[in-house]
């Protein structure tokens, strides 16, 4: 069920928020995506994706990129400014998949939904493929605050949205007291586990994020 | 108020988790520190912590460090192993100041103590001479493994511990509900600051570590 999946970096056709907005370092550069070869593009960003989660960031250049994906390296100039602009494209591409779009689950039932969509992201963050390439973006973005603002606005942003939406709806619904402040509630939902993931100081599983959905809740309920 | 800091990577004198006990790298090969001359082993703490801010971790030497303290290599693997030794005891030698040792403050009411603390720490990661050296090894650590894991247990395990420990006593005093796990308490009210450190997407502010605690703090009491 791999559209089940992606769950952190997914929504990324949400709105940005109006306080992070730096431009895309892609933007203004490729006017016109619907002329680019399809089978190109998709070899690219498999290309872009694996070779980063190889080498991590700093090695990665754009001549592997086209040498791995059988394209000339000018291919590559013309449509993306950088090979982070690539690999940003190639992460939201991932995202807006079929059946990868739209926010998440809402069956009526915040706890449920809560700890679904985090077991996916468990399964997907213990999945190599996926680890790997998003280790070295975030590695990348740490030691670089102009790329983190684009990996924020583009990846991580659209994720936590996701989250506040559904937190929105469940408080509407009466399920979450109207004093909480939800971007708070989502860090503490989201933030204990990309921070056991980053720093590997515990273990990345199911029970972990359901305790950690059950103790998050817990301060949300109307009292 | 420079003892009043480091509060997220004190109190290195409590004992390892039992779980997490991979061996320093330093651990066997430097059996009588009381033989370091304690002038040059602090010019050389002091040149690995501003050096590994400079260049961070990749490009850090141990002759580079030597010749920023003015000493002789040899003077150095003499007594450490790797960088990653040297760093390591770096920051430890910073945590076992007079007046940093001990756990969180107890003053009997558990919000305005973590705070107290969580003030102090935004102060501390604001603080460039701080910042810099801890950045730089947080990214080395989610780039190795076998970093991060004496990374945790040397520095992180033991701060997160003194928040336990706080939060034990809270518990003891019936500030805490019985059925609170402990561990994700701590994980949500430390890793929101973490990751908003790590990956720039929020403020660090008094207002935020704030916020931050009373939300923690709303799902941890008794109902």
């Amino acid at each position: 069920m791999r559209n089940e999946t992606y769950r952190l970096v997914k929504t990324e056709r949400l709105a940005r928020l109006p306080d992070m907005t730096p431009p895309s370092p892609a933007a203004g550069r490729a006017p016109d995506r619907s002329r680019q070869n399809p089978r190109s593009r998709q070899a690219i960003f498999d290309a872009a994706l694996r070779l980063v989660g190889e080498l991590g960031y700093e090695k990665l250049t754009i001549e592997a990129i086209a040498a791995r994906a059988g394209v000339g390296k000018q291919t590559i100039y013309r449509w993306w400014p950088s090979k982070a602009a690539v690999l940003l494209d190639a992460f939201t591409a991932v995202t807006e998949r079929p059946g990868n779009q739209g926010g998440l689950a809402d069956t009526g039932d915040l706890e449920a939904d809560l700890k679904a969509v985090l077991r996916a992201t468990v399964d997907e963050f213990n999945d190599p493929a996926f680890e790997a390439p998003y280790r070295a973006l975030a590695i990348a973005g740490a030691g670089d605050a102009a790329l983190a603002a684009d990996f924020v606005t583009r990846l991580s942003e659209p994720g936590m949205r996701a989250y506040l939406e559904r937190l929105r709806r469940a408080r509407a619904a009466g399920e979450i007291d109207r004093d909480v402040d939800l971007r708070i509630a989502t860090e503490m939902i989201l933030s204990p586990f990309a921070q056991r993931w980053l720093t590997r100081n515990g273990e990345l599983s199911h029970e972990f994020t359901d305790r950690l959905v059950e103790h998050a809740l817990r301060g949300l309920r109307p009292r």
